[in-house]
């Protein structure tokens, strides 16, 4: 097999590859991270490339994609070019995927500052209680004598239980094999590491002295998109750093459904995605210890957080029977396992705990977000709202909780819009139109690259508000616009002139661009609406709208409001909880009480499947306007 | 390094050994059994072999074990005797290690016919409930639909918990990562293997159909001297296989002690113990499935029994806190593992079980054999005693249970000896004295090679009888016996002529003989009599007085009184249970009430600690007599 060395630019990373390799693949094997919304099947167009010196030739199914001037200037698709030479590759900035807009910070936390961030623990509030999964002891024990001589593990097991609550104890093989030569050769004075798994406590190691306060452990969101870690010190309660990565999975699929359709079509599919996945949490834990100055090994507690086909792929199960009705996962709660069992490289004892799924579509990310946001501890009624490729919905108290998942359609992540783009560096993420001008602005204020799902609603309000498109989404071409110009006969809004921006093309937005929103946001409106009726509350009666993730971080509320996305409630009750999912792990891993919790709600939600419930068919169809069919619905949108 | 062959006869197992190795490490690497009871340490002379062509120089601590003659023919101690040319090394009978007697039977069950034994099931009996550690269920699933779209594991775990009144199921990683495409391929019939682990049930595996009858697990008595392992199905609970070996540890050194002294001052000692030990186990089960036409990895569970020092050496866990004052072993209540982490090749998700432990001289063997007595659960008193290298002792009732471990030493089989042996082929195993004239009875009827522990209770009786010994155990010089002789100016008496022996030598007990043996059955009777007194029993008030082992096999109950070994009752009332260590294992296999029951035994029992205890002193000094100094302890003897 032929070899060759494939440059890529502008950062010169030079890898070598085997003849007959993609661009996309070259690019996944050299760690440079390229937009691939399709899973590399050359229907998204979104990981163009230029090959310099045009030195490779487009296919058939890569002109639809491109331009011929593009086509002449070397422009391919990267999961469509094979490379059959040495190459230097360009990959423009619309084609990258960028770290920095990862949403590590918890809203609520400043984590600038490490150390000084802790769980509040109030009475009152049962899942800020510390109680975390793992522990270490420190242990004075009496030297044995022929009137006690218990054996070596019983005397640290009687020890344990003076100091703690816990009646049982069970020492992991290791320990017992090396704890007999620690103790004694430690004088007596050793300190006992013990990590919850079910309903025992496992003494996972004995060491020398008092190292009770170097007991580590990670809480990790396992997004679809993103991976975010904390570590925390267990001892104390404080997250001592934050890590985040973009989710090397990307590079085989955007959503969920293009990387279980990888994970099952595919030799070897399954495995390439549980082995993308540990390896990026390997390379966080590692950078946060590396940081912090300790090992890796002194992490004894992972808790992850992800939805379901993530945490079935980081668990390596199988995710084949979530895609297709009726949408069974291979599991909903899944056991405490070693972590070495998976790969995830830390204690040798280490027990990696997977916060539970409620369905197929309603997620451990979901549930750390109830956890996160105390719904079902409160008495009040709450909403939690995290919107992705789906929209996943929780409402309830303490009493009952329901919850579903829409299909909101890629839209909101920039998917399926012409010039759409997750929101990261030069996204257009506010426009604003007042008195026929329009302003808007980027992420970083970098020169536009694309329009975000924050920039796309403002862009569907300012639209709607100014009469620029009418209430089914379409262009009131009456009205005249220097901006609304027309494209192979069909009309399309300028939001950035091509001068302005990073690509040198115009930024529009068109009539099918707009359909897909007005999709997006009325999957989203009819979800929450079947909810609430549902349970037969009113949205005013919802003490706290909460909106999680991404998504909630650039969102203009009224503007939301204003296309009928959210109902239309006063917006000081919706908050935004940030990363609710890595919050709810982090409490999870810090609580036996929350990490209980978690495994209640999973048992205990009820799940509606929307794709088979009648009146969420009723209910999408009638949020097909803007901003709904019902304008009693929204009575503080005016346009 | 250079490199020899050595050729061992007459079985000619050759095999190439780096310059500087020993006889006995050759053998042991050769797998050919010498008999080595101080564990090659050059001290107890039993490792002779004869190296052809008087190759070898005997060294000077061999000096004192070999005559001129045999020197000058070759004789060696293979422990001694470092390997620096090609050899042919011949093992002579007396220092082999044969496998004919290894005690596999059950005293009250035959395995010849295997599949038509089974546990007795009493309701009446609870120890005897069929309640197998591991299962087989064979479920017929609903196949999911929109209502009822719940995890595929939680679908197995609701009809699991239709089956069996078990509330708590955990699917192993592996189980999980496969159940998926097993129960769709299976058309939703599947088999569940769920095995017990601390307080759930775990699912090992789903196979497509019915396999439930397939479901096998193993009970293995772990011996210093023997290791033996039935092959079970756990499905009806019959045994189908049984299959003994020696413990290859025997080639470190023939008791607990020196294996510890090998363990702890070697490098990598403990590991080598612990390998051999596996390696056998490994053997017996490969041996066992191989027979019954079935795969290792079809077995789900392993229960084993052994002391306290074995179960460490199994565990690979350091015996060195039990050999020394105040003898703390590392644990004495083991956690179930998974048996490939030992090395032991099952079922991947198989689990080893070790028969817990009272104390670091009572072990799990003793707690095995209390389970197979059923002593813990009825109201009568009875005692258990297992004689080896040192007397364990168990007695109590269904209310209370005290035991201990007197120090025997090694004379009941055959070590400190002159002519002793263990109880193997051509050792004499029965002396009778009538009217003058010497009979003897040979194990198999071979040529004798030595005299077993059986035969030198029995010569011991006669002798006393016969007035040959006084009371404390010296030759009456004043009659005259023609098979009383001297040696060296010392009296011995020939209880087989040269004529008759294998070795061509005779065999003879001498005074130093005669104390040994003495102050082994005085060291017996003292714990015996230290238990009686301590709960305050006359001996005539036990129900059961059970003799357990290879030693009860062979013994002469009158003559084992006669010489006051065992306490003066009605020889009715003494019962030989066999292997009660593999009864017991197998009984908790099978029952997960005896395996807890033997966790309470192992944590309830009293264990008297024989060497700090006054009375046991007095006791024994008291016992240093034939039968005994206080007379009237022994009514029936009448020499």
């Amino acid at each position: 097999m032929k070899k060759y060395n494939v440059n890529f630019l502008p950062e010169e990373t030079i890898i070598e590859i085997e003849e007959g390799t993609t661009i996309l693949e070259a690019a996944q094997k050299a760690s440079v991270n390229i937009n691939c919304l399709c899973g590399g099947n050359g229907v998204c167009g979104k990981c163009r490339v230029q090959v310099k010196d045009n030195k490779i030739r487009a296919g058939k199914s890569e002109i639809s994609f491109l331009s011929k001037e593009e086509i002449e200037a070397g422009y391919a698709l990267a999961c469509q070019a094979v490379i059959s030479r040495d190459l230097e590759v360009v990959i423009p900035p619309e084609s990258r995927l960028d770290s920095e807009q990862i949403l590590m910070e918890d809203v609520a936390m400043d984590f600038s500052q490490p150390e000084i961030h802790t769980v509040p623990k109030l009475a009152s509030d049962p899942l800020s209680l510390f109680d975390p999964l793992a522990r270490k002891l420190y242990l004075k024990l009496d030297e044995p004598t022929a009137e006690d001589n218990v054996s070596d593990v019983e005397r640290i097991i009687v020890e344990l239980k003076k100091q703690t609550d816990f009646r049982y104890f069970e020492p992991a093989l290791s320990a017992l094999q090396t704890m007999g030569q620690v103790i004694r050769e430690a004088d007596w004075k050793v300190t006992a590491t013990i990590i919850k798994y079910d309903n025992i406590w496992k003494i996972a190691m004995i060491e020398a002295g008092d190292t009770s306060r170097e007991s580590y452990g990670t809480a990790i969101d396992i997004g679809t998109t993103t991976i975010v870690a904390q570590l925390i010190n267990m001892k104390t309660g404080k997250v001592i750093g934050i890590s985040g990565s973009h989710n090397p999975q990307a590079g085989y699929g955007a959503d969920v459904i293009s990387r279980m359709i990888y994970a099952c079509n595919r030799d070897n599919g399954l495995n390439q995605l549980h082995g993308a996945v540990v390896k990026t949490v390997n390379s966080l834990i590692k950078n946060l210890t590396d940081k912090n100055n300790i090992r890796p090994d002194q992490v004894t507690t992972v808790m992850t957080a992800g939805n379901t086909t993530m945490t079935h792929l980081l668990l390596a199960m199988s995710p084949c029977n979530i895609r297709m009705s009726p949408y069974v996962p291979a599991a909903s709660i899944f056991p405490p396992v070693l972590a070495k069992d998976l790969g995830v490289a830390v204690h040798p004892e280490g027990v990696l705990h997977a916060i539970p799924c409620i369905a197929s579509y309603v997620g451990g990310d979901i549930v750390a977000g109830i956890i996160a946001c105390g719904i079902s501890d409160k008495p009040e009624m709450n909403l939690l709202i995290d919107v992705g490729t789906n929209g996943e919905i929780a409402l309830g108290n303490n009493e009952y909780l329901v919850c579903c998942s829409a299909s909101a359609g890629p839209a909101f992540e920039g998917g399926g819009i012409q010039n759409g783009m997750r929101a990261t560096r030069g996204a257009i993420e506010r426009v604003s139109i007042e008195d026929g001008e329009l302003e808007y602005q980027t992420i970083d204020n970098a020169k536009p690259r694309g329009i975000c799902g924050s920039g796309l609603i403002d862009c569907i309000y300012e639209f709607a508000r100014s009469g620029i498109i009418n209430k089914d989404g379409k262009f009131d071409q009456a009205r005249r616009n220097r901006r609304l110009i027309e494209k192979d006969g069909k009309p399309e809004f300028i939001v950035a002139y091509a001068e302005d921006t990073e690509t040198g093309a115009d930024l529009t937005i068109s009539e099918p661009d707009i359909s897909n929103i007005i999709r997006s946001k009325g999957a989203v409106f009819a979800a929450i609406k079947s909810l609430l009726d549902y349970i037969g509350v009113r949205p005013e009666e919802i003490d706290t709208f909460y909106v999680a993730g991404g998504f909630g971080t650039y969102l203009n509320i009224p503007k939301a409001i204003g296309i009928g996305l959210l109902p239309d409630i006063d917006p000081a009750r919706i908050k935004f909880i940030g990363n609710s999912s890595l919050i709810g792990a982090r409490m999870a891993l810090l609580s036996e009480y929350a990490s209980d919790r978690a495994r209640k709600i999973a048992n205990s939600a009820t799940n509606i499947e929307l794709s088979t419930y009648q009146p969420f068919m009723d209910e999408y169809i009638a949020a097909m306007f803007l901003p709904h069919t019902d304008r009693n619905l929204f009575p503080s949108v005016n346009y």
